[in-house]
């Protein structure tokens, strides 16, 4: 079949490897129908985190089921399904507690949660192909109204959707609630998105790129453009004088200033200032234990000095960590087929996956409007 | 009345001073039987934490209701209470959500939060005194038995039993899971006891002091001297290799090593590394935004740098915050009512109020097992 | 004054009565801009339920601040203010717990739970009048903004656009989910309305008057006419067979049959149909501990003989009582300030304080569509 | 194999069977060290229930891993392990959601929830037997630790410590509350005992046979005999005249009163008279949509007259249905294993699988003692 290879930094290609098979009773074989190109694949391509080079990239895939194992029973061949991209057992304690993003069992390091594709997350080959190996698929895969109707909407609850929505869960959004959420990329409008959704009354997305407000804007949110002005103030103007109820953090440690300097602690701090006293923190970006290209000492050892003695004073809660996406992703599913949610609104770019070069440059050096690319290897 | 009053570092005096009167018709005056010197006095007493000379201290305040205000008719002259440590109004928004600890109009300051006899909390005098004001009385006020019974017991409902608690509330302890408490001061010992009530399976307590580990002990805790071993071994070994489920945080920005230095992080380190991956931190221990005395620049400014990276990988959440004392005292003291809970037995001393100073003195240093200390205005 | 006094079934006059004075100092004197006819006015005005003649009626108002006591701070004369229909002291046990609609220190009787111009709520004079005395003002008091704007909208504020969104509350409504509300009055679309707020994917609304349903579908809803259909069936066919995720009740012991025939238990039998296994279900219909205008001997003694045999086969959880109004009434406030929520589009008829016996008459006989009548004191 | 197999009502036998096999890759076989005979046995061993003639009977069940089959990882050969008396699939949407209780795909009659050796629970065979298949394996077993120890504690996970635990959790016990439990029957009293582990201040167990009231009392709660006291007072009494927070049903549709007739409204209508205002009730007593033995026509079709009016004004909730087990067994399990529970104090008997016939008359009859009594297949 064909892939999308990783070779090293800023190299990948579209390659013939072998196809997957069925390699226990519980596997099944997907033929993907979409795989988007998501923020964090830029990790390993622009050399921040390590992967091995044959590595078929992607972990946000949807497709139509091709074969399954002897003891497959509760999904077909030929069901539409999107594949969370938490890869996770369906029976160790933390997959029992609805954590399938630290499943105990599927990653032979040892260390809590696996995925497709991706550093750290197992040996398992990504999606951005013609075909996906998925183990455990009764439990992992959700299954979706067959036809091809609201494609551009279904393949965000691979990842992004369910993220954004994680998000707005650690933060306890709930109906009446104000929201700043930072970072207008796709997580973040997609948190936007979530919390419109939940019942916020309502939304600031903090960015400084114009088009990605414009977007957050869409989704009904008021835009913050921290170029132009200061945040605090702002979400204090909004809020009379009391700051957000709740906050997203959907930017991560490579988090810039208008200036294009990278300051970790930086997204932290403005949330600690921006969210009022007894508020929620969601904290969706990522942040590692060990980042070698980090501008300080400090920051490479994954430590991020921000202002824990106001976030004290002020009694904020923070919750942090990759989203379990089994937990959300079929009432997200059930809000798309109602017509009340629309995440492919962001989709800016639909491409075949011999066009997957050309994306990850332009998508990594962020012309020509790529914000969020849709592979379609069939296509 | 006499009255423990603040002259500036290492100088409390008991002096005579006015006696309060009702200046609001929902003031009430109560004769204090009990005030407990907390270790957050210390901060004052150590000119760690600025305070007006003149100032009458003390927030851990129980007694017998001398007089009301013509608008008071729930609590009645001679009732005995528990004074919780935060003052609160009872109409504002924190108040009505149950964030009596942010009240929003008690502080003139109008920071969120006010209390008695307690740098940045208003003007309100403490209750190491004969007698104390206490406004909004009908909200603010617990009431107790009548008579002496359970004196020592319900003495700690003003603010450590619940502040313990508070920590494995924002832990999210619950039946049968395992705990890790730093610290084995009050808070902290009151922590484990709550935990256990909780129904934790296990708690363990660390510390290097031998006799407050003994008491955690009686509890039902397994200690932990950090001194003699490797905390975070000691944990993993305890919990099969996972780490414990909840920790709590009970020791605050002046953590010591075992060599008695001081390291505002290092707490908030071995509890992302003794909690497991899913895990929750509760901190109560107290960190500020302001800390001129602190030993880095960064800790003089509230920033602690301690490892994000790993915490946002094991998706840990940590809650923050002074406890709302109202939000758990009348359960607290039904268990106490009915023999459940019995946290007067970490009382170390008890001794008049002349004899404040010496106490302060002693508690300070940690001599002569001063652990937690009663004054008895009456005596 | 002006004001709508009770004088048995079917008979209420508006005559000048004594104006309100402030009697405590924590009171204050609110006058009405606007006082709604509630459904459950009804009762006293049938003879269903007992009430003082000579007492004035109405708990649904709003208007500006004319006075306040001595004791009160937080509320101003001058401001705009929703006055919840639970009239609660704010430092019981109860409205500790945020259950202000069980208040134990407002009712004389000593019952739970006290409100303005209704049968056993207590002597509390109502609001269809020039002006309302309101007890503990800073604490049930909710301020608006200044203006008339929304006040068709904000006037929902007092009872039933919180009274709904309790039932989804109990109904435990979240996003994704599937929702059933029984009764299209104006409960019941409050219900319709707070379900979509709150992210329900799909809600279904059972009625059999055309008009009512027809305003259900005006917030989203998907109609269902039990007069024409039958309603079990119709919801497993809109939820793929599974039944809804959530149920509200919004019409209480007098439900009727296509044919006008009183059925006590046929609401609850619906839902118990309708609702799918492990669902939930919110009662905000009211239903009586004695009614002895009721059909059956059972009934009259409040006994409804449901199919509790199937409720528990399936799982199903029941949640009751009257709505405690503040705990939503703020977030909702704040959606109609954002123009998210728009409660006021159920208003049917405005009339003058003058016009009320003819408003009873046509509401209590269901004629020229009124289904929300709102009252002007100073029209 | 040797088996209890079922033959008609009154009629056990204990009889040579074919041995269970692997069937699907997913199952294992257990040894049985210990299973015990429930209370809900004795349905259909009265005839209450249908139940095929030939079935083998038995859903408490716990054992050694015999064999798996080849898909089964988690599990090995040779582990001890709890079964669940819930089956279930562990990827439809009821178990995604820890509903195993309701599991959609186990039971080949299409009804929600599945077990073993047991009426409408599907073709599974019982495991009062010397070998049981398990389906599903890796997401049923729950593994303790090697060895013999806490063997009667352990039995108490597959069915009645869970069912009684599930019982406070409807109830929303939670630390300080008091507890009044109806049943002290081996379901009532694991409730009594899991209240307390949860931190309730007081446990009340009502009855009218001393010796499960004794029983009661060991785990800490304070008895109460209906025969001999009137239960509402004495509840009031006990909680200052408030009625307690939280009532657990631990009867069922076959309540009788001290005369011995059965009135199957009766504990409920008790729950609603005990239990306060805002208070919780949780539904673990079985009661059942068609009843062809009750003493009324409304019961027979599942029709229970209680007195819901009461229940609506006073805004109680009530939790019903079956335990997930799953969503318990580990940690209580742990409780068990650190000491804290101790469940296995209520056997009475323990006897070889040849004395079932004798220990199920015994049991029906109430004679002897018999309370809880376990099988040993293996003696």
């Amino acid at each position: 079949m064909k892939a999308v290879v990783y070779h090293g930094a800023f190299d990948v290609r579209v390659e013939n490897v072998e196809d997957p098979t069925i390699q226990h009773p519980l596997d099944a074989i997907i033929r993907i129908t979409t795989a988007n190109i998501c923020g964090s694949d830029l990790h390993p391509y622009e050399g921040r985190a390590e992967m091995d080079s044959g590595m078929v990239i992607g972990h946000e895939n949807m497709g139509i089921v091709e074969e399954v194992g002897a003891g497959v029973e509760r999904i077909k061949v030929g069901d539409r399904v999107s594949v969370p991209f938490n890869l996770a057992c369906g029976s160790c304690r933390n997959c029992n507690d609805g954590y399938t993003s630290a499943c105990l069992r599927a990653n032979p390091s040892g260390m809590p949660g696996a995925g497709y594709g991706y550093p750290m997350m197992g040996p398992y080959w990504g999606g951005q192909a013609e075909l996906l190996r998925v183990p455990w698929a009764d439990f992992n895969l959700l299954e979706l109204p067959q036809g091809t109707e609201h494609e551009n909407d279904f393949t965000m609850l691979s990842d992004i959707f369910p993220t954004g929505y994680h998000g707005t869960e650690l933060a306890q959004v709930s109906p009446g609630k104000s929201v700043v959420v930072f970072g207008a990329g796709p997580v973040g409008i997609m948190a936007a998105h979530s919390a419109m959704l939940r019942g916020a009354s309502q939304v600031f997305v903090v960015d400084k790129e114009s088009d990605r407000l414009a977007l957050a804007e869409r989704y009904g949110a008021t835009a913050i453009d921290f170029s132009k002005v200061d945040v605090e103030e702002a979400v204090l103007d909004l809020t009379d004088g009391f700051g957000a109820d709740c906050g997203v953090e959907a930017v991560g440690y490579q988090a810039h200033d208008a200036a294009g300097d990278e300051h970790p602690e930086m997204v932290l701090d403005n949330l600690v200032r921006t969210v009022r006293a007894t508020g929620h923190i969601g904290v969706v970006g990522v942040y590692n234990p060990v980042d070698p290209h980090a501008a300080t000492d400090e920051a490479k050892k994954g430590r991020i000095a921000f202002d824990f003695g106001t976030a004290f004073t002020k009694g904020i809660s923070i919750g942090t960590g990759q989203c379990p996406v089994k937990k959300y992703n079929r009432e997200l599913r059930d809000l798309i087929i109602r017509g009340r949610a629309t995440p492919g609104d962001i989709v800016s770019h639909e491409v075949s996956l011999d066009d997957a070069p050309d994306a990850y440059d332009k998508f990594d050096k962020r012309v020509d409007g790529y914000t969020k690319v849709l592979l379609r290897p069939s296509a």
